[in-house]
C-alpha cells in the first residue's frame, strides 16, 4: 500500500480546494500525481499549475486562452472525459456549484474514487450518484471537514450511525438578530471567523445555507434518515462533527480549521500521512469548546435546506440553484443579505416538484430556479 | 456474531465495576450468561447475585460463609482456575488491587478475552502480561473509561497514535493549592464530581495517582512509548480521552460519566448494543467544555507515577503498592491527604530496583512497598 503512486485529476484547480489540493500533493510527490487539471477562469493560475505540475490532460472553460497556457504534452479533453479517464485513479471534485455534478457522474460510473469537495452533486443528484456509485463500485469519499470527520468516526465501526451531529460555526453573523441582519454588507459576510473558502461557501456559511446543504449531503453520503442528522453550532470550529452510536458513545473528530486536513485524508485513506505543514492542536491554548443550538429562526435557510432534503425530488436542485443565484445578486450588492432566504423560499413554494426525477428534470429544475429568482428581483419574466 | 451468547466470569462482582457488570448483563441476558462470579468481603451481595444469576463456579474471599451462600450446582473454584475455565469466554477483571493480577495472568495464558478494570495488575506487571497476551493470542480490553475512549478511537485505524490524551477530571481538590490540599478530609476526598467509583479509586482520583496509573496502562495496552502519552484536565468529564494521529487529525470519544458504557463495549466488542438505561448527551445542556493543563507541583502522584512508568523495572509495583498502602492510612484517617504522595515518594527513593523483574519479584516489590510505608508511619520495622 505504501508505495502506490495515486493518479489524481483535480476538477477545479484553480479554486481554493483546488489549490490547497495541490499544496498538499506538494507535500507528498512519491504518494500523488496529478494526471489531470481542469479550472474555469483563472487561466494564468491554471498556466502555472500546468507548468509545475505537468497533466497529461486540462480542461478550461471556454474563453481567451491564446498564448496564456504553456506548450506541453498535455491534452485538452472535456471535464467528463478526465474524469473518466483509464489513466485517472482519484477524481477531485473541486468545482464550484453545479459544474461538478456531470463530472461526478462521469466518475461514479467509471469506478473511480471520488474525493468530493462540491455539495451541489450530491445535493441536486445525490439518489442518482449514490445509485450509480453503488452499481459501478466507486467510492465517494468526503472533502468537506463536517463530512471528513464523520466518516473518520465512523471508520471501524461495524453497524449505522444512531445520529450524526455537524458542527457549525455559526458564520460571522452567529448571535445576530433578525433586525441586525438586514443591515449586513457584502465584506462583513465574506469575513468568515475560522475558515478560508471561497466566496460563494462564505456566504452560503453566513446564512446557515451551507449547513443545510451539508446535512442533504450528509444523509447520501452515509446513508442515514434527515431525522437522525443534527446541526449544533460550534463557533471554535474544532470540533468538525460528531457520530453517537447505538450505545450511546459519541465519537468525534477535532484539528484546527483548515481544508488540507480532510483533503489529505481523502487522498490518503484508508492511511495517513505526516504533513509538517499541517497543525497540531495545542491544547495549552485550547481552554473551551463550547456549543449551543443553532437559530433556525433568525437563519431560515437552514430549516428550508432541511425541509428541501427531506421533501426529495427536484427541491433540492431547486435550494441550490435559487440560492446560487441569490448568492450572485447579493454578492454584487443587488439584493440585501436577509434576501437570499426570502428568493429561495420563495422559488421553493412556487417549484412544482417532480418525485424521482431523471438528471434531465433536476437539470431543468435548476434552469427555472435561477431564472425565477432573476424574476423575483428584476421582475422580467424568464 | 449476533446470537453468539457470551459466557462472561466476573471477578470482584461485589465490587462497582463488578455490579455494574452484572447491570449490563441484566439487559442483554440473551447477549452475557455469567458462567463465574467471584469476590472478596461482601459475602451477602454475592449470595444474592449467585441466585439470580446462577453461575457454574464461584470463589470468595477466606471468611466465614457458613450458611450464607445458597445451595446450588456451583462449584467453589480458586480464582485462577475460573479465569481459565474452558468453559468462559470473557473475564471481567473487575478486582480491587494487586488481587487481580494473578487471575489476569491466568486468563491471558488461557487465550481469552480479558475486560479489565484492574490497573494494578496491567501497572506492576504490564510487560508480562502483554507478552503472555500475545502468545497466547489472548485479547486484553480496556474497561477504564479512559482506555475504552481511545480503544474506541483506534478503531479501524491502519497506523499507529502519534498521541494519546487521557483526559482527567481534576477531582475534587481541581484548583487546590498545597497549603488548602492539607486540610482535607476523608469526606471529601471521597466526594467525586463526576463519577461512581471505588473508594480507592476516588481517592486516587483526588490525588490523580488514578491518572498517573491510567499513563502506564496505557503504555502497555497501546504500545505507545511514555512521551506520546499526555494527560489534560476536563472538569466535565465528558471527553474520555483523545487519539491524535500522524496526520495531526485527533479522533476523541464522549458520553456522559456512566461505567456501565465502557463495560458494555468490552463486552460486546466489536458490537454496539443498545441499551436504554445509559444516558444519551444531551447537546442541549453540554454548553462548554473546558480544558487545562495539569498541575505537577500540587498534586506530584501524577508526575511520580509517570516517573515509576518511564524507569520501569520493579519501580511501578512499588508505586502501586506503597499507593495502597498510603491511601489505606488515610481512609482509616492515620494520615493526612498530602502524606499519601509523600509516603509514595519515598518508598520509590528507597527502593532498589531491579530490571526486567520475574513474577516473584513485583510480588516481593510489593510487600516490601507496603511494609515500607506502614514503617515510615509508624516507625516499626517492617
Amino acid at each position: 500500500m505504501g508505495n502506490i503512486i495515486k493518479q489524481l485529476a483535480v476538477l477545479g484547480s484553480t479554486g481554493s480546494i483546488g489549490q490547497q489540493t495541490l499544496e498538499v500533493v506538494r507535500v507528498f510527490p512519491h504518494r500523488f500525481h496529478i494526471v489531470g487539471l481542469a479550472a474555469g477562469k483563472n487561466i494564468d493560475l491554471l498556466a502555472r499549475q500546468i507548468s509545475e505540475f505537468k497533466p497529461s490532460f486540462v480542461w478550461y472553460q471556454e474563453g481567451e486562452t491564446q498564448g496564456r497556457l504553456p506548450d506541453g504534452a498535455y491534452e485538452l479533453l472535456p471535464l467528463e472525459d478526465i474524469a473518466c479517464h483509464p489513466q485517472v485513479d482519484t477524481v477531485v471534485i473541486a468545482t464550484a456549484g453545479k459544474s461538478g455534478l456531470l463530472p461526478t457522474l462521469a466518475a461514479v460510473r467509471a469506478g473511480k474514487k471520488v474525493a468530493i469537495a462540491n455539495k451541489e452533486s450530491l445535493v441536486m443528484a445525490g439518489e442518482i450518484i449514490t445509485n450509480e456509485a453503488n452499481l459501478n463500485a466507486a467510492q465517494v469519499l468526503p472533502i468537506d471537514s463536517e463530512h471528513s470527520a464523520i466518516w473518520q468516526c465512523l471508520n471501524g465501526e461495524t453497524q449505522e450511525a444512531a445520529q450524526l451531529i455537524l458542527t457549525a460555526s455559526g458564520g460571522p453573523f452567529h448571535h445576530y438578530s433578525s433586525a441586525r441582519l438586514k443591515g449586513v454588507t457584502v465584506e462583513q459576510a465574506l469575513r468568515h471567523p475560522s475558515w478560508r473558502m471561497g466566496k460563494k461557501v462564505t456566504i452560503d456559511s453566513a446564512t446557515l445555507m451551507n449547513k443545510g446543504l451539508e446535512v442533504i449531503e450528509a444523509h447520501w453520503l452515509f446513508n442515514i434518515p434527515f431525522d437522525n442528522i443534527n446541526v449544533i453550532i460550534h463557533p471554535q470550529s474544532i470540533i468538525h462533527s460528531m457520530v453517537e452510536f447505538i450505545d450511546g458513545s459519541v465519537k468525534a473528530q477535532l484539528s484546527y480549521p483548515d481544508m488540507r486536513l480532510p483533503i489529505q485524508y481523502a487522498l490518503s485513506y484508508p492511511e495517513r500521512l505526516p504533513n509538517p505543514q499541517l497543525p497540531k492542536l495545542d491544547w495549552s491554548n485550547i481552554g473551551n469548546l463550547t456549543f449551543e443550538q443553532p437559530d433556525f429562526d433568525t437563519f431560515p435557510l437552514l430549516k428550508l435546506a432541511i425541509e428541501a432534503g427531506k421533501k426529495g425530488g427536484t427541491y433540492p436542485a431547486v435550494l441550490c440553484a435559487a440560492d446560487e443565484a441569490a448568492v450572485e445578486l447579493f454578492l454584487s450588492q443587488r439584493i440585501k443579505f436577509i434576501d437570499i432566504a426570502n428568493l429561495v423560499a420563495q422559488a421553493l413554494e412556487q417549484h412544482q416538484v417532480i418525485i424521482c426525477p431523471t438528471l434531465d428534470e433536476i437539470m431543468a429544475a435548476d434552469v427555472w430556479a435561477g431564472e425565477k429568482v432573476l424574476h423575483l428581483v428584476t421582475g422580467d419574466n424568464p
